[in-house]
């Protein structure tokens, strides 16, 4: 089993370790600092050693971070984390604030006379403090880098992680990382730069067709990489993480260091060195700087080849889904049989889904810890099912399923809401507005240039005209064979980027009504070139990529637009067509009643 | 009869006027000159004497302009005008270059290997002129602020308009011109400003609740004025357009000056001074800054607080909607009848929406000239019909009609693509798809923040999942009684302004088949707060303004939603019962057949 019930989180250890964080920062001449959810690598998935927010105050949110001041520890959490942080955390000594509706800036000054608040140079972006460092002028508090605060209060606090890494084949990669880096090289060359600094762990194992073990869920590899301008790569790892295959599988243009010379090696580095603001932590480009190079802000190069995926990439995730979909087909049969009969418990059904997963004998990790919300559950955008919360699946109540899995041709992530007895009118309603948002997401035709903020009101609208909405973006990009949320694509209000054939992302609406239940729908989806139709425009859309069926006990249909009913119709025919050959028995007879036509 | 059928283009004399304008340029020493459509106030109508563009090269269109270079002279028009430029220039002299998919920098520099392009820096902003410069970079052309060079060859040029200026009451304005400036000018002591120049002429008709006549179809008086830090304003227009009543509507903090003593009003000034980059021309901030004063640039001060109507003005734009769809139904009763007899031209169509406009008794002007295209003349989507185009509107054609009126009390602007006869199934199609765009901005409901950007796809979804789409804005800003195009709020791709209550747009998704026919349905719609329903969200929502029936024979019913049906069922009930009671007796029994449910 991968997913584990335990209750990580212990508010009650809160209180005394601030207190020790504070001594500790007076003692340093600091009035504050910031303790965020981040590692080196701003993946969201850190290791132990990393889980500095989560030790110091319970929280155990994928996202956030902690401002600690001398009167007031600021707990920063999105939408998603409102209900959960409140059973996490101490709340006689951590204060939940809405992030990003309260910026930190303006946060610290108003708590904040004067001071200096310190922070890690290695665990925040240069935006970051910029941002930050912007928010404070004509106040009286400053920022200063320092050793890390928590690290310094932390006796037992784990090693860094040592995961094996293994080759990743160019059959499913589609593109050796010699070609990669050629491609990169040239980009640096035409810029004038003499490397690029790689600093995110999926651009590394992307770029040398490499995957790892240092996290939970995500297959990657901690460590380093300056990328020359002649394509050769210096990669800064542990060797105790490369064994004899993945070293192997290394051209002679990668050259391995200890992960304890990436220092050195940037202080070495001449010429114009890109580093990217947005993720590179600060200490970067000061090494750099430091060292007497230039700094060249400008994207990771690796983020958009690796966003864009080819051919091979692309027809590994469909076959991956088409795997994951049979597991989930034959999950959601027997958990419609099994359901109404009472006694199972949202642990139960994480432990079974997981069980079909495994039953494919490739499963090499689920993607993220599976979120099943029975009832009100559902609500908790991201609740993870403790022994402590865990909740039975009652009859006339909505059960949210939102899993997925890792594979080695590819990365599935998968919501379905389901009815368990009947679950009402109101239910009903709400799920038959979630679904027309991913439907018209789903048949979205748009002209090339357009980014995922030109299409987010699509999917909000049947929600919006009732009053409704959901406080999450509607959709992430997603990795192959790698990260489960992966940039910079997006679907949401705040993404710009323009939306490429290849790239791959969640088409996930959802509505929540805190104490009574959650729906949320979700297929992964990738962009491609639409055929030529009508004015033979040139425009894109999306082909789908997951596969199983909506529940047809919750749809109102009569609510539905002709072309609504057309697309659910079509797309349950392909469900069946596509998943049947894949079935027991059993599960073939249901999904064929579960696809027919409404 | 407001508006004329005169062709008022002559592409024969293009050719002669532009070797003279490269005769002066040689003599100047400069290698080129840039034309703009625009006039120091940057609006859509230019006085007579503004008319360089047209002038030069012949074309009419709104927007646009000329770049004269040695061998080339690219005439830069937008999609709209793709059509109508190439039978209004002559073709061996200017080169038609698709705008902004060609932007102008990287066309010079195409173009002209080395030399000085001279600009009027009264006739472009501090913005375009820096953009051009920015993309000149690198390049071996300069751009230099000369005395214009068109008004140099242009022996009979007009001279400036003075059409005189009245007063718009305070019973319509909603406010008094005291009361508005008081407002702004706290915000210019907030940021540490002593005074904003005020260029545009509807934020100096809004400021000063006056109108004018220095242009056709839009009540604009031409003039600059200085906003001071204490509530004043010193105003710069030609005494001779304002008469006792519009003098006597000025309050005692209104300064008067000859428009000549700008540039003096200018120079004069001290301390910082806010400028719109965007809309003031380059001129204001060289010579404020030649003066000694600081230039800040900022939004013009007007700009929001005009888009956001009070509801005085709210209110009088519902009346003068109530009045003119009246007409409009008028005029929709008699062409039903009228255009399957045969024998009507688009001239005569134009002429009897005039008419039954007129017999408001309080038509002060008509808002635009009258688009009316019947056939494949829809499909231009500027035409303006001349007595040369001017076509018979046939048995089994769309026809386009597309116009507003300016009242006292209000500015509309609306419309409807009807059928004659049977304009068959591919046309019903079209529109019907055009239809479900206006239904879906105008049922939308979003959440406080977002702007016209993120509705845009609403309005095209239907089209784009048919391979179809637009190539214009889905809605622009509508004045009071003042510019039937106004800044900032839009719904576009390209518009980041939030949506805020008061502002008014227009709601027109269009379709249009070079050679075959067009479709576009506009509404005028007003942002409001969205009455709370469902979970209770601070939502924003339009309120339509204009009533007139959409045409049920050219509407495919089956294809509509069950939400799309209802809303078109409830706006026709909505349209018969608000002009139901101001028509006459055949207008009644026949709006009564076309508001019947679908």
């Amino acid at each position: 089993m991968f997913q584990s019930f335990e209750t990580t989180s212990d508010p009650s250890a809160g209180p005394g370790r601030l207190a020790r964080l504070r001594d500790h920062l007076r003692g340093e001449g600091l009035a504050g600092f910031l303790v965020p959810r981040a590692d080196a690598h701003q993946g969201e998935y850190v290791a132990a050693r990393d889980e500095r927010l989560q030790w110091l105050t319970g929280f155990t949110g994928s996202a956030g971070f902690a401002i600690v001041l001398p009167d007031v520890a600021g707990v920063f959490i999105d939408g998603r984390y409102r209900v959960q942080v409140k059973g996490q955390v101490d709340l006689a000594a951590f204060t939940p604030v809405p992030w990003p509706e309260v910026k930190p800036g303006p946060w610290i000054v108003e708590h904040l006379a004067e001071g200096v608040v310190g922070f890690d140079p290695w665990l925040h972006t240069a935006d970051e403090v910029a941002r930050l460092e912007e928010a404070l002028k004509g106040s009286r508090v400053t920022l200063r880098p320092v050793e890390n605060a928590v690290d310094a209060i932390w006796p037992d606090q784990p090693p860094a992680p040592l995961g094996a890494a293994f080759p990743h084949p160019v059959t499913l990669a589609g593109e050796s990382s010699e070609s990669r880096r050629a491609r990169l090289a040239e980009g640096l060359r035409k810029a004038g730069q003499t490397a690029a600094v790689i600093t995110l762990p999926d651009s590394l194992c992307w770029l040398l067709n490499l995957r790892g073990a240092d996290v939970p869920r995500n297959p990657i590899l901690h460590g380093f990489a300056i990328l020359r301008d002649d394509g050769t790569v210096d990669v800064f790892v542990d060797p105790a993480k490369l064994g004899a295959a993945a070293r192997a599988a290394l051209d002679a243009g990668v050259r391995l260091h200890p992960v304890e010379g990436f220092e050195a090696g940037l202080r070495g580095l001449a010429g114009v060195v890109r580093v990217d603001r947005g993720t590179a932590p600060l200490a970067v480009s000061r090494i750099i700087e430091e060292g007497g190079a230039t700094v060249a802000w400008g994207d990771d190069p690796c983020r958009l080849p690796k966003a864009a995926k080819n051919a091979a990439e692309v027809a590994g995730m469909r076959e991956a889904h088409l795997r994951d979909g049979a597991a989930v087909v034959e999950f959601l049969c027997w958990l419609d049989g099994a359901a109404p009969k009472g006694g199972l418990t949202e642990i139960d059904v994480v432990t079974a889904l997981e069980g079909y997963r495994r039953a494919t004998n490739v499963l090499h990790d689920i993607s993220f810890d599976t979120i099943c919300g029975a009832g009100p559950n559902g609500a908790i955008m991201h609740y993870r099912v403790t022994r402590e919360t865990n909740r039975p699946v009652r009859m006339d109540e909505l059960l949210l399923v939102d899993s997925g899995a890792q594979y080695a041709d590819g990365t599935t992530d998968i919501t379905r809401t389901v009815a368990v007895g009947d679950p009402g009118a109101e239910a009903r309603d709400c799920y038959t507005r979630v679904l027309q948002g991913l439907i018209a997401i789903s048949r979205a035709r748009w002209p090339r240039g357009i980014a995922g903020r030109d299409l987010d009101a699509l999917a909000r609208f049947h929600l919006w005209v009732a009053g409704q909405d959901f406080d999450h973006g509607t959709g992430h990009g997603v990795g192959a064979f790698l990260s489960v949320h992966e940039g910079p694509q997006r679907i949401s209000r705040v993404s710009e980027v323009p939306l490429e054939p290849g790239m791959i992302l969640s088409n996930e609406p959802g509505y929540y009504r805190e104490g009574a239940f959650g729906i949320r729908l979700e297929n992964l989806i990738v962009v491609r070139e639409a055929e030529k139709m009508g004015d033979m425009r040139d425009q894109l859309s999306f082909e789908t990529l997951t596969f199983a069926p909506f529940d047809r006990r919750l749809i109102l249909t009569g609510r539905l637009g002709p072309d609504e009913r057309d697309w659910l119709n079509a797309y349950h025919a392909e469900v069946l067509a596509k998943l049947s050959p894949r079935l027991s028995a059993p599960a073939r007879d249901w999904l064929t009643t579960a696809c027919a036509p409404v």
